[in-house]
């Protein structure tokens, strides 16, 4: 039990001080003007959703949701993505607007993970977009080629995205077993990478399953994937996905993105409303994806509105944790502190310097010159001015 | 009982479509940089804390706290201002920092209101700075007149801002009545502005009552109200607290504030950790303030830091609703809508425009040029470029 008189912040929750709190404001105002620039507005909506509204979006019971009971015995909960409100938004109030819809947010997000993981809090920042209403290859593209700036944009160069098409997996899943369990404990195990399970689930050696497997096992650069996908494919609507991904990787190739992007099947995300395309974010210096999103063309039918989507969030503390140092420290400097006797002159000469664009201090403690000097030594502020003189 | 179907947000709960989030951005960022031009730094503290940690500062249980039990049985509850969690943050971390520290933020508080009244949400924004350690009368003065320049910053004009004391409020009460619970039912009648019930509480005629009783229910300009306490005032505090007010006065009137400033010994503001100046940011537009603030030099000590502090919180919802129309509609347009069958080419043109500072938005739905037409007439946008030619 936490002791009262303590002033710790519950656990999973953190304060961000001036320098940090500096990155994310500089970060947040370069993606708000790129997401702007690629014709996406802002939304926001609440911290607080009804809870059925929230597990009706993500299907199930969410025990990762902060539930809490309204005073008319409503249960609400603090929203865990920004898809589900959205998606919410958009079904209750933008059904006439005309097709595409592009939106995107900058917003915490909230989830209870039982055991925090590093670089994971309970409660998050994320940045993204979502685009409504297009369902075509363009607007996978689009997206993916649009999370590509928002990393290079924040100052992120060594980093790559990962393609997975979740409906290509599960019908890869489905010619390596007929089983429904098995296939779930297949895809269990591909999420979490855990090869040597795969294995196990995977006991025949025919050679068109070595096959598969090799396909949803390993990374593929270029458009190699695509022949080999379209070689064991047995039914339409396969060939319709593989197509698909080709369309998407032939546009993020000829927009110069290749060494960028790779496919890799086995990436599926957590959220069980994707249907398409799925990508992930990845840079050498994190353990976790950078950013994930991904097509989800049923959601939107659970809120009781048909209307094709794809989207993706990065998570702001994760890009903020990968940058190099260098980058990092945008923290904005004071500019003067400014020393006197008569707070008018004081606020006059401060008045002018801020118009001018500077930072600026006015000392309030009396200080003198050399107090003054060591203060803003301490406090990194440029330069120290001593404002006399008679009172106008 | 909410309907599961509805896809409403639970009451006092709201989404931004672009347009009002388009002006709550505008108005941050100005603030943002205000602040930071006042020598303000950005914190940014969680949205959950203990619910210990926040009635500590708050006094007692307070019943508009939105609380949740944490799954170690822990009461946590969401924020409902910023100065407690700030508060809290200094004393745990920052005892060592040469003071002042100079604090702003931009952040969505909660309040559970049983009533929901005109113009309040359940959960809202506030932008505001806290100025921590400095005691004097310019420290008080200098976040009064930021305030006023937060407003102005805006393109309000047509505001005021109402300046109390509370210490010298209490003082007068208690020269009217000695009983200490009816100086609290005269305090809460004061509070509501309820002059009837002042009257019915004032059952006196003395001269020097009905003189003290004018002092707490009237508007006081310029300075005139300072001789009129310092002749009804009793006690040493009292004439320092009348001297403060002076001193603060005496500045803002430099400033040239004069205009925009009264006295009024009735703002004691519903927050009981003030201890000295209090002030209210009021317009015609609206039936409450814009913005309220005062010096809370105990607070800090319930953390365990004695430290004076000041500040400010203005509602960001309430600003955007006094703003005149003129100014209200600052939505940025998207410039133009490309259209065409290649899709790299498109992205091409859209890179070339969107370096130059143009918002591009591509189309994705296969458009001939009059359907593009009538959606970007329909959507605001600009132009509409069809690009054609062949692939590079």
């Amino acid at each position: 039990m936490q002791n009262k008189n303590s002033l710790a912040t519950p656990a999973g929750l953190k304060d961000y001080l001036p320098q940090e709190a500096a990155l994310k404001r500089h970060l947040e105002n370069k993606w708000a003007e790129l997401f702007f620039a690629w014709g996406y507005q802002e939304v926001v909506t609440p911290s607080l959703e009804y809870y059925h509204t929230l597990t009706r979006g993500l299907g199930n019971d969410d025990l990762s949701l902060h539930k809490m009971i309204d005073r008319n015995g409503q249960i609400l909960a603090l929203r865990s993505d920004m898809t589900n409100p959205i998606a919410r938004m958009v079904a209750s109030t933008l059904q006439s607007e005309p097709w595409p819809l592009r939106f995107f947010y900058l917003a915490n997000v909230f989830r209870y993970e039982a055991e925090l993981q590093k670089g994971r809090q309970r409660e998050f920042y994320q940045a993204g977009v979502e685009l409504l209403g297009a369902p075509n290859s363009w607007a996978d593209a689009e997206v993916i080629a649009l999370a590509v700036e928002a990393l290079e944009s924040a100052g992120l160069t060594n980093f790559e995205i990962g393609l997975g098409h979740v409906e290509i997996t599960r019908d890869l899943l489905a010619i390596l077993c007929e089983d429904e369990e098995r296939q779930q404990q297949l895809q269990d195990a591909l999420t979490q990478k855990n090869y040597v399970a795969v294995d196990n689930l995977l006991t025949s050696t025919s050679s068109r399953e070595a096959r598969v497997k090799e396909l949803i096992t390993r990374q593929w650069r270029n458009n190699e994937i695509i022949n080999n996908l379209q070689e064991v494919a047995d039914k339409e609507s396969t060939l319709e996905a593989i197509a698909h991904l080709e369309n998407v990787l032939d546009v993020l190739h000829n927009f110069g993105f290749s060494d960028k992007v790779f496919v890799d099947l086995s990436i599926l995300r957590d959220f069980n409303y994707y249907t398409g395309i799925v990508f992930e974010g990845y840079t050498t210096k994190l353990g976790y994806p950078l950013l994930g999103g991904g097509r989800y063309n049923k959601l939107l039918q659970k809120f009781g509105f048909d209307c094709p989507a794809t989207g993706f969030a990065l998570g702001i503390e994760r890009v903020m944790a990968a940058l190099p140092w260098s980058t990092k420290d945008i923290t904005k400097k004071i500019d003067y502190l400014l020393l006197g006797k008569d707070y008018s002159l004081l606020h006059s000469k401060a008045c002018e310097l801020r118009e001018k664009g500077y930072s600026v201090e006015i000392d309030l403690l009396g200080r003198s010159i050399a107090e003054a000097q060591k203060y803003a030594e301490k406090k990194g502020i440029s330069e120290v001015i001593e404002v006399a003189g008679e009172r106008k």
